[in-house]
């Protein structure tokens, strides 16, 4: 028996699993755009979760604040619920605990009772995590429960897990970056030629930017997630941080015309730095260089910079919120939670030789002739070039997308003519 | 009582800690670049250790190959040996075996016999990861011992955690990047206009390519970081991916010129994908467009790239060998293993406001004697210009670093006279 597996846009077929899998009661708190592709994740990669972790998630209840809005189709609608005392009553029974709400109320009492009750919680509430981190990971220690929040800091990239484990002890000097999407966003646009408010209407329009955008635009979202990365690269308890905070506002086309006028781009940059004297951070507008990573991140994308003494400077890039990516961390940090992940299991996907079809750059020295010959043993190796391309000392061409076996063979028939060719594969 | 701890260039003053600390022996296997460093990083980061982690990690053992190499001035002589029977003795006893040799032998034969004797190896060895990885964990298993290396894929980067826990279980499409700083080091000065011998001899005088570059050239040290990574993602055994593997030789000059005449550039690029038929994957010298994140990792350099279903494309950059990051790798895993690391102790170091001095851009809208007003209120509140310029629409000035609270004051100055200041910090 095998188990249709869909990966991306192909199917892999597994072996069934012989080894037992677990069910883990899942009551999951939120169903909007991040609790809402969390729902859809576990639908569509529960093959995938069970074949690699032996874990099965079920959902035992859903909490929403409004039940008549569009949910996912895959969820069954008998699940949800919106008193938050009966949502309560399943997580006590529940294997995790999955906040995917936003804001205190009424997360901070389900975080407490959770918690307080020894249950596992995952959460991607980061203004939860910036105001009652260390609280709830003390309740979580006396009561045997666990907190993990990766998803809190900056969606999708890894970077709590960084600062978690291997980097936290080792002579961090700074953590900085671009950690909102919204106001990267709108300052991408206005680069582009749009006012601020068109920016700002596009981002909301495409999902980047709350209906009330006011937590982007101050920089209390970048703050608090900066609370949480200072907390775990410093030590410094994230309420006691002192954040110079500016953000977004009427003035945001004003910055970017004086950072032209400077030849460089703005960049909401949120950072914490360790100093002789302690720990400073600020979330503000600065000034960049035109060719700087930072300059370089645009639209709603995130980039994290951790400079260390002994590791050097590492950079993490990729969505820092979104949906998807926000549910993605949830779930790593719920099968963690789960169970001490080791290694995956082995493979159902064999490992096969690479006979993908490649655009591939085929270069010889220039010299008389040297053209005519590239271009016609491509020729009758049937292989069409997309374009030939000659500097002082070299003559190239670029070919149609083929597989290496085709292109390997006109390459011989090259060093058999007497050239020497350079053959690049062409990044896609 | 307090302790100093010396953090980068400033010395925080902590306050002793009252809690237990645990002593956890260590066998070190190796004690060249890495090795060497490790044991540097232990004598210099102890108090950070101690006062974060509750552990004191104890050198019991440092085998070497050679007596009589320089070893780092921190390190007690008298616990050298070269007899690897010696060594095996102090790891049967030891909380932790670290292994830095690199190659097979005697690496595996540490490896089995300290993960047979249910000891915690963490090792930096990719060529023993990528060979027998598998059998190891399988044996580790069996024992109850345990196996880390974080630091054997690409070195301080942490894309083995980030691939071993959040990101494993969702829809991994592909893994790619620049995974060898040799032949990326080798690469940028070509593009400089070295010839290829003079750009590795320089290479190996800065010590990013061994005495024996042969594995660096030839993509053997990218291919076996590759097996790691896709076994990590997709759970093909290492051995058993099909590389398509080419390196950089004698056409390496060829290769730059052929890019250039594309309007690209060459990297050397590690990729295994997933397809539908299974996974695929190659090393070889690929055609990038000039602007891309590739071509932009330069000199000694790495960058993963990890494209998934859910959770988007996340860019990990950073030093990817080298002693220092390679060695604070080890370490992450040899904390890891010695303790299940949750978070971090609360800070030595207070959080304080940011007085430092920071370079500012202030802009205005361009009118009439506005250049006048912010050059001469500038200067009334004591601030120098490092430059002013304008565009059509706009007069900025970019200061001297000045603490925030100047520029603020400056900044109220001009909104008295009736303009609308914009204010960015410069980056550093």
């Amino acid at each position: 028996m095998s188990t249709a597996l869909k990966i991306g846009e192909g199917r892999i077929h597994v072996p069934a699993l012989s080894r037992g899998v677990r069910t883990v009661r899942v009551a999951l708190a939120g169903c909007g755009t991040v609790g809402g592709e969390l729902v859809r994740i576990l639908h569509h990669a529960g093959d995938e979760i069970r074949q690699r972790h032996g874990l099965r998630f079920e959902l035992a209840r859903v909490l929403v604040a409004h039940a008549g809005r569009p949910r996912p189709d895959e969820l069954d609608r008998a699940l949800l619920t919106t008193e938050v005392d009966a949502f309560l009553a399943a997580a006590a029974e529940a294997d995790v605990v999955v906040e995917a709400i936003g804001g205190l109320d009424p997360a901070l009492r389900i975080a407490r009772t959770a918690l307080g009750a020894g249950r596992r919680l995952v959460t991607a509430n980061k203004a939860l995590v910036a105001a009652h981190g260390p609280e709830l990971v003390a309740l979580a220690r006396r009561s045997g429960g666990r907190l993990d929040f990766e998803s809190a800091a900056a969606g999708g990239i890894p970077v709590v897990r960084a600062l978690r484990e291997p980097l936290s002890l080792t002579g961090i000097h700074s953590v900085r970056g671009i950690l909102n999407g919204t106001t990267n966003y709108v300052l991408s646009r206005i680069e582009d030629g749009w006012s601020f408010p068109d920016a700002l209407a596009d981002a909301q329009a495409r999902g980047f930017a709350e209906a009330d955008p006011s937590r982007d635009l101050s920089g209390e979202d970048a703050a608090d997630k900066l609370r949480i990365l200072a907390w775990l690269a410093f030590g410094v308890p994230p309420a006691r941080l002192e954040i110079r905070r500016r953000g977004l506002g009427d003035d945001a086309e004003r910055l970017v015309r004086t950072a032209r006028a400077l030849d460089g781009a703005v960049r909401i940059v949120a950072e914490a730095a360790r100093t002789a004297e302690g720990v400073t951070a600020s979330v503000e507008p600065v000034l960049v260089a035109a060719a700087s990573d930072l300059a370089r991140t645009r639209d709603e994308l995130n980039l994290v910079v951790l400079d260390s003494r002994w590791n050097g400077r590492i950079a993490l890039g990729g969505p820092g919120a979104g949906g998807g990516p926000t549910a993605s961390a949830l779930l790593g940090d719920m099968v963690r939670s789960a169970k001490r992940q080791r290694l995956p299991a082995p493979s159902a996907a064999p490992a096969i030789p690479d006979r993908r079809a490649h655009g591939w750059a085929v270069g010889v020295d220039r010299s008389r002739g040297a053209q005519d010959t590239l271009g016609r043993t491509l020729e009758r190796a049937g292989i069409n070039n997309q374009r030939m391309a000659w500097t002082r000392d070299a003559v190239a061409a670029r070919t149609e997308p083929v597989p290496w076996a085709r292109v390997s063979l006109a390459v011989r028939a090259l060093e058999a003519q007497g050239l020497t060719p350079a053959v690049l594969r062409v990044d896609q």
